[in-house]
């Protein structure tokens, strides 16, 4: 099984050399390999897999001798991440990931799933799942967020997908959680930023609707995009077909997103990713 | 050769009805018909195509008798339409037209190109197309626009198709040419409205991007859309690499808008089009 | 809701004026409506929809007077298609389809599951489907289809819809049930006809795969074709790689096909079919 | 202006750290890298990109040492490629690449346009570039092909691009340009290999057309793989429709492959390619 090594830090030159010098002096083999500098940022991001496992103390040890101070290093990041799911009553991006997770194909473990609403408990049962119920009425909403956060830090999850999670999380939730929590957007952003953005789409008459997938940060989905994806629609399609269509690419997004992030493809600076995918 | 036939109306029941027994009374073939209400307009559209040509004046009359008051019938519309094309600098919309129009395959006709730059006039020429060189320097913007207006009138045109023009017309001169006027914008309307959607695309780190085809209206890159498409991008592409990027979709995406417009497979109704693509 | 009605018979001129004559004289609007003659086969095909219901048995019989002999009149087809699958130990198109199933938003109703392996039998459990297992293993052919041709004729569906189901099926059991059953084939065909198509395609070097969904018929993998998708690949993607991208695209592709089948968007003539998607 | 390295040899442990030492040893700073190993080939590809210019041949030296032997190592390949067109009767593909030839964004030179038809001679002469007028008529096969061939050699093309050049080319002819010859073929190979694609995906009645971008080899239609792409069609989209629709996706996927090899982003091995897009 092949060992990724992921490496983002201030860039200077030789560090491509530096780096695989203390592979080669390892005896690994470099099976793929990629690297880009962000000149305007002066910020290096390089993804490696080599051919065999190989202990990551000892290399991350050797690295940290020849990289800039603050380089962030991840040898082999952990193989099996977990996550905490967050919904409320559309299943669609829910059951694709519970699905994957049954299957062993998600690239990562489905430890919990949190819901505002019941709609989804039955399923998430269906599947042995743990599913909590933290219903945000009739309380303050720093009373429903501290109850989601004792469950997540239970958890200790990798991300937090919020799975179509409809309500708007606090800059203080979100502080706790920072470039871990992964959310999906019914629109191309930075198109029909907010609420209702099938019912803005048919207003406008678009000929394409979309979705997106981004790591939240305090300014509502304004925060790094991971992937994005189009589909045309008509003018035939209303704002309900729309919806239906959408949830489609919304499915379709959010897994595409999660195997980068799983398969440690993403890096993000800033507000903006860098990805590396095939 | 078949005859197109297309209509706008209030909707009512019985008008396919009617319109149908006008052409079967008149022994035509139907080989190829779209009808669409919006319901929420109330509004009826239809567009047919019968095998063989007939009087199209008389035809006019028939349905003119059977439809509502105010109905919009064009029959075998101009089938060879005639344009203006208005352009700055930027080549690649220009010469896929120029191309197709110099092999017969528009699908209508280049009259005369308007242009504020005189980079374009050299490759007008060497197509054979009287290129107008209005300069927008020196003198106030009502002069500009009357010059190019006078131009306009004398060749009087189907269609005014700014190919990548860069200056912002006033409400007058689009009042003279309500739903004739063609814009491809490089974006994905309505995302990034206004100038260098590139440069506003590679800041918020999008990973894709567009065009958009629209009629000009009065409000900036606010029109009835015609058609949209998007291609993917990445980190690597600094805004410089997305602009060469765009001049392909932005290309593709204005030739599919003149093809559904000289096809008559386009629609307008209040600030949004109805199009019967294949 | 809207009443649906799709009419296919042979050409001839009047057709549209006295079909929609019929529906006229009944007071019922059409909202939206398709028609197409295809030329090449003298065919006429006509989808459309009215604004409410009405009795079907009464306008079959109007209609019945007004067109050719022989013609296919569906009024109001089965709004609740029921289905049953087929499948072998691949997950990712029957769960798709059983999670839809679950939530009502299949446009059918899976009344069983039958696959050649146990692999699968768990996860239908969980949806509280029935699922039959029978196994191709030392039995003659004939006898393992006539095993399934029972349990299909006990459950008396409108389709039969093959979920990756990796077993060649008989002529004679093709015969049974013509233009109903549903095969999604793991790639664009007509390229890669039959088995691995994946690892041919990895030999080939190809920076697409795809996959399509057709009709069986007695000609391996050449019946009619519903629809059809493909996505990129690169060098980077080995026969693995190909098979866990192909599966996305897979479910998609027979969703989608699902979707067209179920609201009635898919004429069968020969080995062609006409669809009248949005 | 950024330099390009492009080395591809026997891989073997260490190679990516020996490569990169030479570059760091020069204070060469490395802007983006692209790695891979073929592991069923043992083969190596990597491409990068430093900022600054350097001394080409005093670096292959340094190269050669800490290489296998037969490395093929391009140092800044020739950054304004020459190439040679052929066509025969159809303009799209021509057009799209004297267009860009014309206002210097193709990246490559277009030296000649060589024409087995005359068809095409009046627009290469509008652009001022030579058009020699092969006919394959009244002469042995072998005859055209040395007129052709003496034309070639004349201008010392780094590629020969087949543009629509509707006439199959001889073992001996191919055998003189390996890996020069890039060819665009109007389907989605291997579907459809040979003469007439769009009528026999008429008849199949496929629901997606393609196009394919390959370097040539003696086996028709079979060489490796460039480039793909497809796009939708329907039932209403009779062989010339879909003939038409090609032009645009031959034309997209030709300019696409041109792109990627004038880039230096293209790899050949044995009948596979390595291609590193953005």
């Amino acid at each position: 099984m092949h060992m990724v090594i992921v490496i983002q830090c201030a860039d200077r030159t030789g560090l491509v050399s530096a780096i695989t010098a203390v592979l080669a002096a390892n005896k690994l083999n470099i099976v793929s390999l990629r690297e880009y500098v962000d000149q305007t940022e002066n910020r290096f991001y390089m993804r490696l897999e080599v051919t065999e496992q190989f202990d990551a103390v000892l290399l991350e040890q050797e690295f940290q001798q020849v990289l800039p101070a603050g380089a962030l290093i991840r040898i082999n990041p952990s193989p099996n991440k977990k996550i905490v799911l967050m919904v409320t009553k559309e299943y669609h991006c829910l059951t694709d990931i519970l699905v994957k997770n049954y299957f062993n194909s998600l690239g990562a473990t489905v430890a919990v799933v949190i819901g505002n609403h019941p709609t989804l408990q039955d399923i998430c049962h269906r599947f042995d799942i743990p599913f909590f119920l933290i219903s945000h009425e009739n309380k303050e909403h720093v009373a429903f967020e501290s109850e989601i956060t004792e469950i997540i830090q239970r958890y200790e999850p990798d991300y937090i997908v919020l799975a179509k999670f409809m309500r708007i999380l606090s800059p203080d939730f979100v502080a706790k959680f920072p470039m871990r929590i992964i959310n999906i957007h019914h629109s191309f952003l930075p198109a029909f930023i907010g609420a209702n953005p099938y019912r803005k789409a048919f207003e406008r008459g678009v000929k394409l609707i979309g979705a997106t997938a981004h790591f939240v940060t305090n300014d509502l989905d304004e925060g790094p995009i991971i992937t994005q994806q189009t589909i045309p629609v008509n003018h035939s399609q209303v704002t309900a077909d729309m919806v239906k269509a959408g949830k489609e690419i919304e499915t379709s997004v959010l897994a595409k997103a999660l195997r980068l992030v799983f398969d440690d493809r993403v890096f993000v600076y800033r507000n903006k990713t860098v990805v590396f995918d095939w």
